[in-house]
């Protein structure tokens, strides 16, 4: 398969992977979400090559995530800004720190604490469930795949099978 | 930066993803948590080719999101589960199917719902924080770098300054 195939599956983490699933495009969202807007900025703080920020923050304007907007006039410069999709990636950046706060401690603690304005706290968010208020977890989500998903990854199977 | 580096920043994201953040490597993770075990299966359903498949199933027992077991002698022949550091990634993958599910939806609706076991309920988890109880959003969570992760990203720029 090749990458841009990965946004046709039956899935919507896969669907999701196909625009974020690239090594420095999520350091280039996780910029954002640090507040960082310009070029320059972005390229220096992810530590991607120019090129590669510049064609990583296209496709990101292409598929809705970041808006460019033009901040100085003579020369016109752009910045780059989450949109209301973009910031919906939130929980998905939320989710990856706390993993990595846990998992890949140094022995020096969080590099980056999040407050919660509402409480005060340092928080580690977690998630529940939006229907009961209890919280989730992998061994109480059940998955219920569509039959357009089971029916595509069945089929996957069989053409590996037949070709062999 | 070379992307090995990236493991070095003051970031638990940047950090997380020096581990997860290659195309295929959250596809197999997704694979995993959808009870993919044998290679043969990964490798179809993910749409990796066989190396790759082979490079990054590697990496990831090295890192210990996965484990390598035996399941069968003569020929030996081994499946790959996720350890207890592999699942706790669940809420990313939660986060990213709950994203994708809205903002890439083909307009089937979800491919893949998930029943909460606990209530019964078709549900989107979302997070809150794990001191009050409360939402937590991207306007209500303010980052509070740690000196070290201020400093590193004040000489990248700093450095950029002077070289250019």
């Amino acid at each position: 398969m090749r990458w841009d195939e990965v946004a046709d599956l039956q899935c919507s983490v896969a669907r999701s992977l196909a625009i974020l699933g690239d090594r420095w495009t999520m350091m280039l969202i996780r910029e954002a979400f640090l507040g960082t807007r310009r070029f320059d900025e972005m390229q220096v703080l992810s530590g991607a090559s120019p090129q590669v920020v510049a064609t990583r923050l296209s496709r990101l304007v292409e598929a809705g995530i970041l808006r460019k907007i033009a901040y100085q006039q003579r020369p016109t410069r752009y910045e780059y800004r989450l949109t209301e999709m973009g910031r919906e990636l939130h929980p998905v950046m939320v989710a990856l720190m706390t993993w990595g706060d846990k998992w890949l401690d140094d022995g020096q603690g969080p590099p980056n604490p999040l407050r919660h304005a509402t409480c005060g706290a340092i928080t580690r968010p977690k998630m529940i469930c939006d229907q009961c208020g209890e919280p989730v977890s992998v061994n109480d989500l059940v998955s219920e795949p569509s039959e357009r998903m089971a029916r595509q990854r069945h089929e996957m199977l069989a053409a590996a099978k037949s070709s062999s």
